[in-house]
C-alpha cells in the first residue's frame, strides 16, 4: 500500500466533492489499487469561510505551500477560470507535481503553455474532468479508441443548455421562463452567458477536438453560437418534423480539413443524441474501425467530476512515465490544416412574411438563385390583424455559405418582416 | 518507434481485421504512440485455406512457433470457445508473453487459472474485446470508475437477440420469421442457441459483474433465460403500456448481496437503454460518485473488435508493469458473497383462460395469497369459438419467490389454459 499525498488548489464544492469521495471510498481505493491518498494542504482565499468540510491548518493562502513541500506528489486544480489557476498550475507544475484539472478554461486557452511546462519538469498533465463531467471521454480517447481515425464528434456537453432545451421542449415553455427557473434551482449562473452563448461548450470542443483529431484545435478557430434565439415555436416546429433541438458541439475530420463549430442544431428524434434530458451530458462519435461510439453520463455535480478527478490520480499513480499529447503543442492550429467555414448541412429557417400572394414565390427564388434546395415549406399561422404569415422552410443539404447569402437577400426583400431563426438540422449519420 | 512483434492464435474475420487496421493504421498508431506492430506469425488450423490476407510462411499450426519465439512479445487469441484456446492461452503466457483476448467464454470459464499464470511469469492478460466489442467498456471499469462503489449494471451485451427483438417490435414479426431472416443474413448462427438462450450474455455478464463487483462472479451463479419464449403479442402488449422489450444482463450490488442475472425484460421507453436498437450494444452502470453512465457501440463485428484489441495492444505496451485484477481469484464466487435468487421486479404475466365469469377472482386471489399486488390487469383477446380469453398481469414490485408461487398456483388452476409468458419489468431507477 502506498500513501499518496495530495494538494488541493481550491476547496469549493468540486474539491468537496474529491475530498469526501476519497475518504468515503478510501477502503475500496486502497483494496483496488493498493493506493491510499491524503489531502495535505489546500489552497484558498479565505481561511476562516465556513466550509462543508471543516480541515483546520490545511488550508493556506500561499501556493508556495503546495507548490514547496516536497512530500505532496500531486496537485488538484478545481478553481475555474484563467487567472490565476494558469499561474497557480504553471508553478506547482515547474515543481514537478503532477497536476489533474477540472478547469476546461485555462486547459483551452493555455494548454501548450501547461503542456510544455509539464513535459520539462516530467510531471503529468490530466484533465478528464474538464469535459463532460463523470463521462470518461478523455480516457476513452486517450487508452480506448487509439487505433481509430476519428471523423466525427457530435456532443451535448453542456449540461444547463440541455436542461433548459430539454424543459422547453417537453413543457412547452419560454427560454426566459426557464432560464429564470434554472437559475432560481441553481442549474444556471446568475450571469448565464459562458452556458447559453456556448462558450463552455466551445472550450469543450476545443479539448475533444484536439485530441478527436491529433491536431491542435484552439478556441479562435471554433464557430459558436448560442440558444438565446431559440424559441418554443421553432421546438413546436421541429417537432412536428420528427426533430428534437440541441445544443450541439460538432467536429468534423475529412482530410485536412476540420469543422468546429457549437450551435442549436434540430436532430432526428431517432438519433440516439435527441434521448439526452435534462442535464446529461454524451458524446457520440465515429471512428473508422470501432464505427459509432457513444459516451452518457452527469456532465456536472460535485460527485461526478471527483470520480473523473480521482480516476486521473489514481490512473496517474500508476504511471511509471507521464505521456502527453502527441499533437503539435502550439496555441495555434497545425500548418497545413484548414477549418471549413463553408460546411455542408441542412437547415429550418422560420420568417414572418407579409401574407399576400407572391410572397411565396418570391422567396422560393431568392433559394433557386443560390442554389439551395428547399425540402418542405409549411405555412405555420397567420394574423390577419397583422397581414403577416409565418413559414417554415426546411432545406435539402447545402452549404453554409449559401445559405447565409440566402439569408442575406431574405432579409433585404420588402415582404419579409423578420427572420426569425435559422437552425441547422444534423441528419447525423449513423452506422446501419 | 519501437518495433512490437506480435502473435496471432487465430487468424478468421477477427483476426483479419485486427491485421487490417494495425496495417492501414499503422502511421496515426506510430504517431500518436510510438508503436509500430508487426504481426509475425498466425496459428491456424489449416495453412492451406484461402484467406483474406494471404500471409504466406507467417500462418503455423504448431503453438509452439509462437511460444517459443523471443521476439514475440503480444499474443492476441481470437479462436473462440475453451478448448483449444485455454490451453494455447495457457502456454503463451508461461513463455511470458502478454495475451489479448476477445473470447469471452474461455475467459469467463477459466479466469482463475489464466491469471494465475499470467501473473507467475508476469505476462498481462488483457481482454477489452470480450465484451461488447469495440465498447470500452472494461477500460473503463479498469480506469474510470475506480473510485466508485458500482451498485448496479444492465447491459444490452448480446447484439443477435437485440437485432431479433428490434426487428420484432419495430416490424411486428414473430421470432421465428426474425430469426431466420437473420440467419440468412449472417446475423445469427446456424446454431444460435448460445444467443438466444442467454449464454453469449451471461458470459459477459461474469466478466463485467467480477470487475464491476469486485469479487468473483462465475458463471454458474447467473440466472439466464432466453428469447424463444417472447411472442409478437407479448411485445406489442408492452408497447401499449410504454415498455420496450430487451435482453438484458443484470448484475446488482447491495452489501454482501449480489443478483446476477440474464433474461427478457421490459423497461420503460424513457430508459436510455429502450433506444439501443438492432446489433448495438450498450451497458449502463451506476456507480455511487458517478452516478448514472451508459456506454453504447457495436457489440461486435471485425473492426469494432479489432478497435478494442489494439487498444489492449498499445495500452499493454505502455504498462510498465503489469496489473491484474484484484478480487479474489478463484473459481467459485467469494465467501461472504451471497447471490440473491429472490430478487426484486414487476412482472407482465400473459395467460389464457376459460372465458366465462369469476376466472378473474380466482387469479386474483392466487396473486393475493402471496401477496403480490396486482398493479393492472387486461383482458386482451377472446375466442368465442375456443371459449378462450387472454388476460395480461403487471404486478407491483413483488419478490421473485412470491411471484414463482403465483405461477405454480396458477398452472394447477383448471380454468387456466395456458401460460404464456411470464416477463419481468425492470423499471430501471435512473438519477433524477
Amino acid at each position: 500500500m502506498r500513501v499518496v499525498k495530495v494538494g488541493f488548489l481550491g476547496f469549493g464544492n468540486i474539491g468537496s466533492g474529491v475530498y469526501q469521495v476519497l475518504r468515503d471510498n478510501a477502503d475500496l481505493i486502497e483494496h483496488r489499487d493498493g493506493l491510499r491518498f491524503e489531502v495535505k494542504r489546500m489552497l484558498v482565499r479565505d481561511v476562516n469561510k465556513n466550509r462543508k468540510f471543516m480541515v483546520g491548518t490545511k488550508l493556506t493562502t500561499d501556493v508556495a505551500d503546495i507548490a514547496g513541500d516536497p512530500e505532496i506528489e500531486f496537485v488538484c486544480e478545481f478553481m475555474g477560470g484563467i487567472h490565476p489557476a494558469r499561474e497557480y498550475i504553471l508553478e506547482v507544475l515547474k515543481a514537478g507535481k503532477t497536476v489533474i484539472t477540472a478547469n476546461k478554461q485555462v486547459l483551452a486557452n493555455c494548454w501548450p503553455e501547461l503542456q510544455a511546462a509539464a513535459q520539462e519538469s516530467g510531471a503529468g498533465l490530466y484533465f478528464e474532468a474538464s469535459v463532460a463531467g463523470g463521462i470518461p471521454i478523455i480516457r476513452t480517447m486517450w487508452d480506448s479508441i487509439q487505433a481509430n481515425h476519428i471523423d466525427s464528434i457530435m456532443g451535448i456537453i453542456n449540461g444547463t443548455t440541455n436542461y433548459i432545451l430539454t424543459r422547453m421542449t417537453e413543457e412547452g415553455l419560454s427560454y426566459e421562463e426557464v432560464l429564470e427557473s434554472a437559475q432560481k434551482l441553481g442549474l444556471a449562473e446568475p450571469d448565464p452567458t459562458s452556458d447559453v452563448e456556448g462558450y463552455d461548450a466551445m472550450y469543450k470542443l476545443s479539448i475533444l477536438g484536439s485530441m478527436g483529431f491529433h491536431t491542435r484545435l484552439p478556441i479562435d478557430v471554433i464557430y459558436h453560437e448560442g440558444i438565446t434565439k431559440v424559441t418554443k415555436e421553432d421546438i413546436a416546429y421541429g417537432k412536428e418534423m420528427g426533430y428534437t433541438l440541441k445544443l450541439l458541439a460538432i467536429g468534423k475530420k475529412r482530410g485536412n480539413e476540420v469543422e468546429a463549430r457549437v450551435h442549436p442544431a434540430f436532430i432526428p428524434n431517432t438519433h440516439p443524441l435527441a434521448s439526452i434530458r435534462g442535464a446529461f451530458n454524451a458524446v457520440f462519435m465515429h471512428g473508422d474501425a470501432v464505427g459509432d461510439l457513444m459516451l452518457y453520463g452527469r456532465g456536472a455535480g460535485d460527485l461526478p467530476t471527483a470520480s473523473a478527478i480521482i480516476s486521473d490520480l489514481v490512473y496517474a499513480c500508476h504511471q511509471d512515465k507521464h505521456r502527453y499529447m502527441t499533437f503539435k503543442n502550439q496555441p495555434f492550429l497545425d500548418p497545413g490544416t484548414t477549418i471549413l467555414e463553408d460546411w455542408e448541412s441542412e437547415y429550418y429557417l422560420h420568417v414572418k412574411v407579409v401574407d399576400k400572394p407572391g410572397v411565396l414565390a418570391k422567396m422560393t427564388q431568392i433559394f433557386a438563385d443560390h442554389e439551395v434546395s428547399v425540402a418542405s415549406v409549411f405555412q405555420k399561422n397567420t394574423s390577419a390583424k397583422e397581414g403577416s404569415a409565418s413559414v417554415v422552410f426546411v432545406t435539402h443539404k447545402t452549404r453554409e455559405l449559401a445559405m447565409k447569402s440566402v439569408l442575406k437577400d431574405l432579409e433585404a426583400e420588402a415582404d419579409v418582416l423578420e427572420i426569425k431563426n435559422c437552425i441547422r438540422v444534423e441528419e447525423g449519420e449513423q452506422d446501419a
